[in-house]
């Protein structure tokens, strides 16, 4: 037997209409690429969305068919997204940052037809156009007066391009589970991978997202989303505005101290988004300047751990609550979030750091779990690690194309890759990358927490920890470390910096020093290149138990 | 092309796992039937709803079978109501309010094959088992030491019942669109008509209902739903106290105001939720005996309109937040809440108050309108009202066995019933039932505006108004009076006292005063039987007219 309830399938567009008709004088403020800051209301946003989809419509461009973005946070960028969503065509939301051959591979893998790119990017893809060839268009996002010449093919000022509709237009209908948009991992190993959003997933996860202990957002906020809309939507953010009916300033391309800044104090920001480089970047400002946050509120900081005198510095300096996060583009991207808990809340000082500094907890909709090696589920007593699996709506169950095979386990849990902890309350910490986790002997190790310490020894530069063949324990640590400038030390006392702050059994069994550990272009330890490198390196201990 | 996201179906039951799982020490604390209070924590209390659901499955009920609860707030009811839901059954709350002959006749029209009980109902229960002849067992929610002798069909002690089963059992797996529960409308023109929520309605309506304008719940709260789970779900509380890994107080049998303070204060309440007759218990409660209520936020008060007095005095003399809300059974039941969106934040006093007596927005996942007797989408100006018309996921498409027939309007919309007005920001107030608004010339006139002003003057103790049939102008407003004891007053002092404070084609034209004026069993002034009693009455506009 069948409720009765209205069949009301869950669209993206739905949401911008929401906006426009409950919040008619709410703004998007945002710093334009061409240099001017810019205000629309929602429902100017969702009219000029309306004009794109129509304007799309009339281009041969509906359901199914890509349509890649190369653009910053702006309205352009916002309406542009809606718009196409509107159509039933997926928005590709292509990252600028990744390598010129991995921009080519990924939308030609996508095979997107229509490219609506920022003034920014229109050299870098008039160097890449003729690889491109699938895109039939090339939309640049802006006004006849500020177009370039270029060589792009059937190239439009987008402000001529949608003039040219009368959003006389409905948004298409369809069923919720259709595409919605695509976002590619960026990887560190083989191709990148798309990730296919359905509008029933987004729209979901955005509902999550809103909620009081996760981002929570309300319409008396005014949010920043300087994560940019290339990151798994924003973090939700283009979303959860306009559900929210939240103002939102939107930063463009500049992403420095003093400009991210201006703009948290002349819009009063009270909530915003970023990875922990952007704030390290405004806290230099801050100090710098002597510069005060009287708005804001909270900042959510996640793509990567957020350092604890980030945290700490936000808090006790600035009174901004700091939000840990964690989420990976297969995941909408948002999985856990560290607001506190009733059995947390009451905490202070250090042991309040020591709760924030773990990536928090999930949200009804996200189920996690930690897992050995075959696959039985660990202990969550804040100590057991294990490689994190979630499961939830918003969650990928296959990338595009079929890329990477079967990705989830016989329960239907996508393995994250991660190795992490789970505390009683749910809170959980990631500890490892499984692929960098050290097997000894049937026991894991991190090496995350002994490059953590080795780091703090005055003479090191950069430490990384990884595993080395070993006959007897499968594999043991081997610490690898670039000293600072013009000093000496010698392995023993480098591990004798270690010895007590580790169990006996994860003490590396050799140091080597190295002028240089690789990095990845985001400024990630390399750690394949690292193994790559010492292969056939034989450990000591090795020789012995031969 | 369809997303690659996971297939999470959207299962009530998939919420109490959450809790149990997330929030492991948070407690749910009742006060019991049989008088001690009761504390369980969600792991506790999601797996007596386990073995609920298995005892079901062992006496051959399972999906699609109805199952009746007739009971107060308690863990007994809630753990009940996920047991049900998570084998596949539909959970019917019965509202003991009902007269005797509505609840025997929604009992059967349901079909309902077990009735879950509380203490008491059985004697109530004993009257009418002869005639509830789908029921084949019926367990009261007690156990074998407080178990009456009682004549009731298979009667098990639940407690006993339940200890059969052992736990060991696994939620069933469904569509998202199943049947989840049934509540029947205790409509005041012909039968009863059931209301079918699926487990998708619910788990939206829950998701909506959480966000921060809306009820808003976070972990760090202590809800307590006063609002019994028989009216529509305790307006979400049943799904999002869980959802939000909340403490929940359930207050029992027990609403006067010296219990429900009791309560409040000793479990340090922060939300609480009822209708005004429960609030207007409490302040008086709290006046005599000079009490405060230092923990309790926010109170939301929905069922009828919150009197302006209540807002102020729980705002000003109790510092506890109103949140004004309105919903219909129809709408799982949200429709709107009367949160403040920044163009209303900053008001202060009576300004306010002026708000807060409106009904309030709707959130993303309910569209309003408001239409004209053609179907014209009428103007939001906070002035123009007509018939309030809603539309989303959790909005009823149709009642139980099609009673009532098509209820929808062209474009999906359910018609709500009400008459309002909705102001610029999206904010809805009610002015009248559609039923009780009064036709003059084409034009709609409120009959509570009306009554809300003539029940001012000092010798009138009641007041209704009501269309009277008029060649000229359709209908023309009768206004009929109770006037308070041993006074006299005349037609012409009485509609004097209304000049200059409504439009003069809204006077009514005649006067009536009478002994008495009919009320619903809750209170209602029942229009109906009104009507039928002035059905032949002559206006003297009307012989003018002819």
């Amino acid at each position: 037997m069948l409720g009765l309830m209205q069949d009301w399938p869950l669209l993206c567009h739905r949401v911008i209409d929401h906006a426009a008709i409950n919040h008619p004088e709410r703004c998007v403020i945002s710093r334009s690429i061409e240099g001017p800051l810019h205000s629309i209301t929602y429902p100017e946003l969702r009219t000029r969305a309306l004009k794109l989809a129509q304007r799309l419509a009339r281009d041969g461009i509906g359901q199914g068919d890509r349509v890649a973005t190369l653009a910053w946070n702006t309205w352009r960028h916002l309406e542009a997204w809606y718009g196409i969503l509107g159509v039933g065509a997926i928005y590709h939301t292509v990252n600028p940052r990744l390598f010129p051959e991995q921009i080519v591979w990924i939308i030609n893998h996508a095979e997107d037809r229509v490219m609506m790119t920022d003034l920014t990017f229109v050299p870098l893809l008039e160097k890449l156009a003729d690889k491109l060839t699938s895109i039939e268009r090339y939309v640049v996002l802006t006004d006849a007066a500020h177009m370039p010449k270029t060589t792009l093919r059937n190239a439009v000022p987008y402000e001529e391009w949608i003039a040219e509709a009368d959003g006389d237009f409905a948004w298409a209908a369809f069923d919720e589970n259709t595409a919605a948009g695509m976002c590619y991992t960026s990887g560190t190993t083989g191709n990148p991978k798309g990730v296919v959003y359905s509008h029933r997933s987004n729209v979901l996860h955005s509902m999550i997202a809103i909620q009081p202990d996760m981002i929570g957002l309300s319409s008396r906020e005014v949010v920043m989303p300087v994560v940019p809309l290339f990151h798994a939507n924003g973090w939700s953010l283009s979303l959860t505005g306009p559900m929210a009916g939240a103002s939102m300033v939107m930063p463009g391309m500049k992403l420095d101290g003093p400009s991210v800044y201006e703009l948290l104090n002349q819009f009063k920001v009270t909530c915003t988004a970023a990875v922990p480089t952007v704030w390290l970047m405004l806290l230099q400002h801050l100090e710098a300047t002597g510069g005060k946050l009287p708005h804001l509120k909270k900042v959510v900081i996640g793509g990567s751990a957020c350092p604890r005198a980030m945290t700490k510095t936000f808090q006790d300096v600035y009174g901004v609550e700091v939000i840990h996060a964690w989420g990976m583009t297969e995941m909408s991207p948002l999985g856990t979030v560290c607001t506190l808990k009733p059995e947390y809340a009451g905490l202070t000082g250090e042991a309040r750091l020591d709760i924030q500094q773990k990536q928090g907890h999930t949200p009804f909709g996200i189920e996690m779990k930690i897992t050995d090696d075959s696959d039985r589920e660990l202990a969550w007593d804040g100590k057991t690690f294990g490689r994190l699996k979630v499961r939830g709506p918003a969650v990928a169950k296959a990338y595009f194309k079929g890329e990477g095979g079967e990705i989830l386990d016989g329960d239907g849990f996508f393995d994250t890759g991660d190795v992490a902890t789970i505390d009683r309350y749910g809170y959980m910490q990631i500890t490892d990358r499984s692929k960098d986790v050290i097997k000894s002997g049937g026991e894991w190790i991190s090496s995350i927490d002994i490059e953590n310490l080795a780091v703090g020894h005055p003479k090191v530069a950069e430490a990384a920890v990884i595993g080395i063949r070993h006959p007897k324990w499968d594999e043991r640590p081997l610490l690898v470390i670039v000293l600072k400038k013009d000093q000496t030390a010698t392995k023993e006392e480098l591990l004798g910096f270690l010895q007590g702050k580790i169990a006996k059994w994860w003490m590396p069994d050799d140091v080597a020093v190295v002028d240089e550990i690789p990095h990845t272009a985001t400024g990630k330890i390399q750690k394949i290149t690292l193994r790559e490198r010492f292969r056939d390196y034989v450990l000591p201990t090795a020789t012995a138990a031969e």
